[in-house]
């Protein structure tokens, strides 16, 4: 009987242990399974032998207030594994998952995280292990192609739909000319940004321009949108997603020079808000000011959908039968089998095929030349935001697992 | 029979519409009271003579909605009446009244609201007016004297609280050393920030340093305080008043506005948080963030507290009782009647005593050498934000009312 090791990775979710959850409830339930080990900080941790026996850590009750707690319980790496399937890491690696006897890996991330499982399940294949390695998706980016969503991306759309609108209504409550704008996450998909568009209540309701990095964004056409929507409304709310570029390719974030570098060579891209704020005290001479609902859009639970709570339960325990069906080197899809009223179905699809790669809010969803996003959207995003866990509370604000150790 | 006006003013907040509804519902069950008004835009909006019938406009839905529903319903105004009492505004204001056939005028807002409701009732001791003058405090910053706390304060400390808890859970995913800077609301009165301690799940935990402007904010003493804390644990929160100032009285946030320049060659503005991210990163090497919570804080209605909606409910309804029992220039206060159990009477005070004065955290509150609060604070705040109400939602996130006309 071989032992189950999971961890997570990349950036924390609102639902990322809800798939724990879903993983380690089936599996502490399967005969064929021994031990749940969980890896603390991913990849990186295992290198340092950090596991947890989850069996052993999580009582029921835990595992209940683990399904509704945001960010990573097994904590999260940003760690990229050597190209080079011949690099020692990998041998020692292995090493460690032999003296575990572990059977069956599931890895819960991203992009990055895919492009993990992908290469230990090449050298697996090429090495002669039965290991079975598999991906369950998380990223509220909504990036991952080959899967209809992405759990987490529900929640944190719900909570910037929402989020928008308070800020909709507290910006409309005096008579002055006003501009608002909401930065958002997304460096290169525009899916959160979109989900801004869900905040409106009737024709014409905030925000009436959104920009997704998908579209050039041309700082002259920006401005003749605004003037246009300032004409009609005394209070205007521009939503922006944090990495809109204009065509020549520079972010306008760099219009503030605050570009840094993260471990994986990408951008970390802060400030178009504040750029664009500048821009119109100066353009306009309105009152303005810019919100960047920064990271609680990705780990706040106070929203967190029910639907991508269940679904994202359900990914893990999928994940957990598909390595007992002996899949290997698959990742956990979501398929939309119908559209009203929304219904889901799991499928595996090969997790090479799905690895370094992203997945961008379709040309044809975006509207009002590049200034706004159409029905088509809003068809695809309200099914997932919908419904509410109950939520336990101590002291008045929500309660959640706390790992030891 | 003469008529009811009521008004909103100064900046939004969770639960200044329940205010409304607490004056509106018991307004309209009164027989002694004809039409209930409502000023659009406050004192301003009067001046243009933009005012709703609410018993007409609202239905009993529409009520129970209001409750729930933050920001300002009727619009708000910063609109400061003149000093001298024999200034012409306050002829045309009264005759505005009088074609009204106004008797009783309730508005609810903060400090220059209260010193609105003051001259107002002045003004109609000296000119024989019979209309009584009734305010009902409301204010995120819950800086009001004379009152043990403020509507509205609680659910922004609620939000706080609970945003603070899922941004330590998010900042404690990763292995390496990390710094997160949260900068609350609150200028001169630090009763928002004070509210991150109520985040702290054990002892040690996130945020732990605190800072409020109450007490001097030095750098030098700051840096040893994070380096303590960083030897101590990998992630630390460290949450901030965007009012922080030194021994010389320098807003620290000042500092950052000589270095910050766009490409377009403007003056950005920036918050304490952003100036001691640059810091942080510069002195420390460690990676850093800096969160704003911004508009969300005052305006989110998603962790509203019961208590405070309640309560910011039954200031309004004894607001009404009150002018109807012929007071006027006073204000509704909170009295603190018994600790634990916790249990509040509401009482009347001199609104001339509460206008243009401000509430502060008590010095004895702040410990840690001014980089914490302590248990004086916890057992003042804890009650406030108990309880969550029932909220309706449509299509996936918060429904709200919105004003038509």
């Amino acid at each position: 009987m071989k032992n189950l090791l999971v961890g997570q990775s990349g950036g924390p979710t609102a639902v990322i242990n809800a798939s724990l959850y879903g993983v380690v409830k089936v599996a502490l339930a399967s005969p064929e399974i021994g031990h749940v080990y969980g890896m603390v900080n991913g990849i990186e941790g295992m290198l340092q032998d950090h596991t947890l026996d989850l069996g052993e850590s999580l009582s029921e009750e835990d595992l209940e207030l683990l399904k509704l707690t945001p960010a990573a319980y097994l904590g999260s790496c940003r760690y990229k594994l050597p190209e080079s399937l011949t690099d020692a890491f990998y041998e020692t690696i292995f090493e460690k998952f032999r003296r575990m006897e572990i059977g069956y890996f599931l890895y819960i991330g991203g992009n990055d995280s895919m492009d993990t499982v992908s290469k230990l399940s090449r050298y697996a294949a090429h090495h002669g292990s039965d290991i079975r390695f598999i991906g369950i998706p998380k990223t509220i980016d909504n990036d991952l192609i080959q899967t209809d969503h992405t759990p987490g991306y529900a929640s944190a759309a719900k909570y910037v739909a929402a989020s928008v609108r308070e800020i909709a209504l507290d910006a409309s409550v005096y008579q002055q000319k006003a501009v608002t704008i909401v930065e958002l996450m997304g460096r290169h998909a525009g899916w959160l940004t979109a989900a801004s568009a869900l905040a409106r209540k009737f024709e014409g309701d905030n925000p009436v321009l959104i920009y997704l990095p998908e579209a050039d964004f041309e700082l002259e056409q920006f401005a003749k949108d605004l003037k246009a929507a300032l004409e009609k409304q005394n209070s205007v709310v521009v939503c922006v997603s944090e990495g809109i570029s204009d065509a020549s390719g520079t972010f306008i974030c760099e219009y503030g020079d605050e570009a840094m570098i993260d471990n994986f060579g990408h951008k970390m891209l802060t400030g178009c808000g504040k750029v664009l704020e500048n821009f119109i005290r100066h353009r306009f001479g309105v009152k303005v000011r810019s919100v960047e609902l920064n990271v609680n859009q990705r780990c706040s639970g106070m929203l967190a959908s029910e639907t991508d709570i269940t679904e994202a339960a359900l990914a893990g325990q999928k994940g957990v039968e598909a390595a007992l069906a002996g899949e290997t080197g698959r990742m956990v899809a979501f398929e939309r089998v119908q559209a009203e009223p929304y219904r889901m179905e799991c499928r595996l699809v090969d997790v090479n095929e799905v690895c370094n790669q992203e997945k961008k809010v379709p040309l044809e969803w975006i509207t009002g030349n590049g200034s706004d996003v159409g029905q088509a959207f809003l068809d695809y995003a309200r099914p997932l935001i919908k419904g509410e866990p109950k939520r336990p509370m101590e002291d008045g604000i929500p309660k959640y697992l706390y790992r030891k150790g």
